[in-house]
């Protein structure tokens, strides 16, 4: 039996799972492809979509690298099911805005999630918490080969995929890794290290993927450039980058508990006063100070918390999981306060000692 | 047997005593005067100091008002015990800086001052908590006839006392009212509120007098002429307007407990939450968090916890005293992680149920 909506809202979400601790939190890649012989989905009429979509999706259930999917159909869910989606990062901001004709697919484990209609005819992803850009590209190239064969994609000798945006021509691919850099933030070198990644070609973004804040010195780290270099080059070099900057990392995290240890533990004992005593808490404050918490599992300030719990947190503290707890739409308010309650019940009986 | 400056420093202060609770924390009054025929300290030379600075301690040992005073000649003074006195108000910015000829004289109940040769040969003050300006006035008009009669003040016809600075020439008297207006500080009010007494003739300080800033929401507002109106015309117009100001305070805690009581709670929650978490606290995000939890013990909001012992932790949390608690210089880091730990101890065992 596929699996329904509500079960997917309460499982942890693939790219904050249990494994995604220490700095690289989780591994993703996507590729933007469309069908051959089809306008692109800005191009393509409603009915057009609607019958790309379903063809697509009949396609999808054949493949059995995809693990008895679920199927979403865009103009079937409400706006809560929307944010819920988007803050699992499942779909892109621009497909929460779409309605018939777009659909999302995702698999079994949440880890592969393939959004149908979006800018392009299939964007397909796949997430791994940790750093292992390689097995995701390996896990998402063989659910690209199987989908090829059965539905054949626009391509060109000269140019590779083609893509509704020049930006993802040539491979289709963007490779990203989310990062918690939060000992870079305290040392005051995290703005360097992001600027050096710009000039290596590299996107920096934030949480929730393009034009989002950084809240909770989580950054996600990103290609580029889809052309001129091969989909195991991109991996490969990214990979290097992001060691690199996870090494930056580990030595400003070493160098803030040798010779700042107090600065360090005020930072997370202010985090876990404030997580456990307020009474009013939105979602980027809440995801800030989760930070501060996490920082301190990783450092072993914090032992009676789990990064798995705190992942979990971050995910339900969300306006959409929020809502989809509490039963029923909730105003700014309102959220703000169930927030808090939430965080507070959550976080009070772990204790702590600092 | 006289008060030793030991005992000075572990009592409480007297701005800042048990029954300092409300809007209006204390009431003070104080007078300019200078000797007839005698050059103002700034013209006199140090040994001219010495002697005036004597015979005036000699005429005060004589006064009954004055109940066993405490003499402390300046130089002989550290650096830390400069810094109690001025936590305390007792002396001001200008005569901390003072050597030689210069003094300060206490009554032994620490609500009655005398700076001696500071930019006056006679800066007499008294303070009382709560408003009673009125009482204030009259006890350091009773000190200030006695004085009189002893040694001699310089007074024209014309002009009234003679000052050093003609902004105290006149009446020589500033009285002021050290304020607690958090309420109108949360509903963005206090900033207009204060413009207005500024319209009023009035002049707006912080905590610790001239050129200090305004930590935790507390304001000395007091007179700025001492020209044209009589010592009572200015105490009675300056009560009346601080009346009216703590109406104004009163008004915007009801309409916040009635209106937006979750944010009052957060605030007020998130002040004891750090304050019992912390392990680093400067001395003015001390006194601001501390506010707080004063805003919360007068709104019935924490309970187990007296405004005394909040007056305690403000004064005792400050730099010299902090030292003197101490029994040692501390460089600044030092004394944010000192007070931390005073502070936390101090209030963990008050427990917080809001």
């Amino acid at each position: 039996m596929p699996m329904m909506i509500d079960e997917l809202v309460k499982a942890p979400a693939a790219w904050m799972s249990r494994r995604g601790a220490g700095v690289v939190i989780s591994s993703r890649v996507r590729l933007a492809r469309n069908l051959k012989d089809a306008a692109f989905p800005g191009w393509a009429g409603e009915d057009e979509c609607v019958r790309l979509c379903g063809n697509l999706k009949q396609a999808m259930a054949r493949l059995e690298s995809l693990q008895h999917p679920l199927f979403l159909d865009m103009d079937k869910l409400g706006d809560t099911d929307r944010a819920v989606l988007r803050e699992r990062n499942l779909i892109s901001a621009e497909l929460a805005e779409k309605g018939r004709g777009s659909a999302l697919v995702v698999a079994g484990d949440q880890h592969v999630a393939v959004m149908v209609n979006e800018e392009d005819h299939i964007r397909l992803q796949a997430v791994r918490p940790g750093l292992h850009l390689r097995s995701v590209w390996n896990r998402v190239n063989a659910i690209d080969t199987e989908l090829e064969e059965q539905v054949g994609f626009a391509f060109s000798r000269e140019l590779g995929y083609l893509t509704a945006c020049p930006s993802n021509v040539g491979t289709g691919l963007r490779a990203s890794v989310m990062m918690h850099l939060s000992g870079l933030k305290l040392t005051g070198e995290v703005d360097a290290v992001l600027n050096g990644l710009g000039k290596l070609g590299l996107a920096v973004r934030g949480l929730f993927g393009e034009g989002t804040e950084a809240y909770g010195n989580m950054f996600q780290i990103s290609n580029q450039s889809t052309l001129g270099e091969s989909e195991t080059e991109i991996i490969a070099r990214l990979t290097a980058i992001v060691k690199e900057v996870a090494q930056h990392e580990e030595n400003a995290r070493a160098r803030l508990m040798e010779s700042r240890q107090t600065y360090v533990l005020d930072q997370v004992a202010r985090a876990y006063a404030v997580l456990t005593h307020a009474h009013v808490l939105n979602s980027g404050e809440a995801i800030d100070l989760l930070s501060g918490l996490r920082l301190g599992v990783e450092l072993g300030i914090v032992k009676q918390l789990s990064i798995a719990a705190i992942n979990e947190t971050v995910l339900f503290t969300q306006p959409g999981h929020l809502q989809r707890l509490a039963g029923k739409t909730l105003s700014p308010d309102e959220r703000d306060m169930y927030r808090a309650e939430l965080v507070k019940s959550r976080l009070q009986q772990v204790g702590f000692q600092a």
